[in-house]
């Protein structure tokens, strides 16, 4: 049985401001339960379809079907300024989100951030909630192997080029991905689908990368690629050197 | 005015059923409009919240929000078998969808096709509808720009190889895409995030590739990519030979 207070509480991680004031979130699916069963984070409550049923799940779900099952979660503690310190200075490829909203884009990139071997990704404060149900399930189980680190974006990026990295920048005009010089430490920001890069954080960039279009189309041509999509043949072509 | 008759057919439209009996699609968003008003499709009728009012537009909407611009798009005849048999002795790069049920994937592989220059997609029969209202806003235009061909995707695969042709296939194991030649002809076939290449078409594919992962972890390791973000990573491999 499930009390009603429960059901209320799980309900209202559905909001960012209850997930930050319970320092929880809901994870869904029996494969990312399994991969948060693994990660070392705190496990509060496992619901499974099979000892609750079906009716009980379908009132505690986030998502738009109940799942096989559905844990609580700790979440994990941010590591602080001289912890962020010492991962720049050990010279790692990272990813930097300038205000990335949709949940499935976020989720995505992480899932395929953890494919490439990204293992940090910083992002700014208006990007939503890696905690967010959606961007869970998305990113499949890569959440649970993925830094997300919400800060700064201008500070960060400014650190990375004070310790003598370069900070890519994916723009609709700017030196090819596949003639470019590629290194395996330092910065890629992507921007967000609407606006891009923001223009404080653009002077930052290093680097002006772009992808070329192989549209024969000229007046009527695509403009532009999804953010994710963006960010996943940009790391191919970092990885691929 | 909109009428209740006009409110009741858009609304029907976003069911495949009732698109195919009517011949019709419903293109929403300022920017698809301007497209389909540029694709040289019949367009049957335009509504703009600035001449209707946010009141009616928010009845006729098949999208969470009401759109300042919906129209109502004849759907393109589809190429005739001795079409399609010029179309490939013509020696195209082409994608085969096998089997891709989420509206945002097959939207977003439509977007990036036209990105690449890939002018014809063959989908199976079972692959989601691409007049789908979240299919057509997910191409950004580029529905109109890329030929959907459902099909029987067995036989449009043997014609391929028939004409000398190569058949790549992405699997899990397979030949690293980075280290591969890769032609500029063929057909790349995509399979379901859950099933794969069904075995049927497995049988038919000539190169089969793999993207390798990059994560340093082992026994937990990210297992697969999303289709869209696999399909991407493989036409920006293709292109840039």
């Amino acid at each position: 049985m499930i009390s009603k207070k429960e059901i209320k509480l799980i309900r209202s991680l559905d909001r960012k401001k209850f997930r930050d004031r319970e320092g929880i979130f809901v994870v869904e699916g029996e494969k990312s339960v399994e991969e948060a069963l693994n990660s070392g984070l705190e496990i509060l409550k496992l619901y499974r379809i099979s000892e609750i049923g079906e009716k009980a799940m379908s009132r505690i779900t986030l998502l738009n079907s109940p799942s096989p099952a559905l844990a609580l979660v700790r979440k994990p503690t941010l590591p602080d300024a001289s912890q962020i310190a010492t991962l720049i200075a050990s010279r790692p490829l990272s990813l930097a989100l300038d205000s990335i909203r949709d949940p499935g884009n976020l989720g995505t990139i992480i899932r395929l951030a953890d494919w490439f071997g990204i293992g940090t990704i910083f992002a700014s404060h208006d990007t939503v909630d890696c905690f967010n149900p959606k961007v869970v399930q998305a990113t499949m189980g890569s959440i649970f192997r993925t830094k997300i680190i919400y800060c700064d974006l201008l500070q960060i990026v400014s650190e990375f080029r004070a310790a003598g990295m370069q900070v890519f920048g994916t723009f609709l005009e700017g030196r090819s991905i596949y003639e470019e010089n590629l290194s395996s430490s330092g910065v890629i920001v992507m921007g967000s689908e609407s606006h891009g890069i923001s223009p404080a954080l653009e002077k930052q960039v290093t680097h002006r990368l772009s992808i070329p279009s192989f549209s024969p189309a000229s007046a009527n041509a695509p403009d532009s690629l999804n953010v994710a999509i963006a960010t996943a043949i940009i790391c191919s072509e970092f990885r691929r050197r």
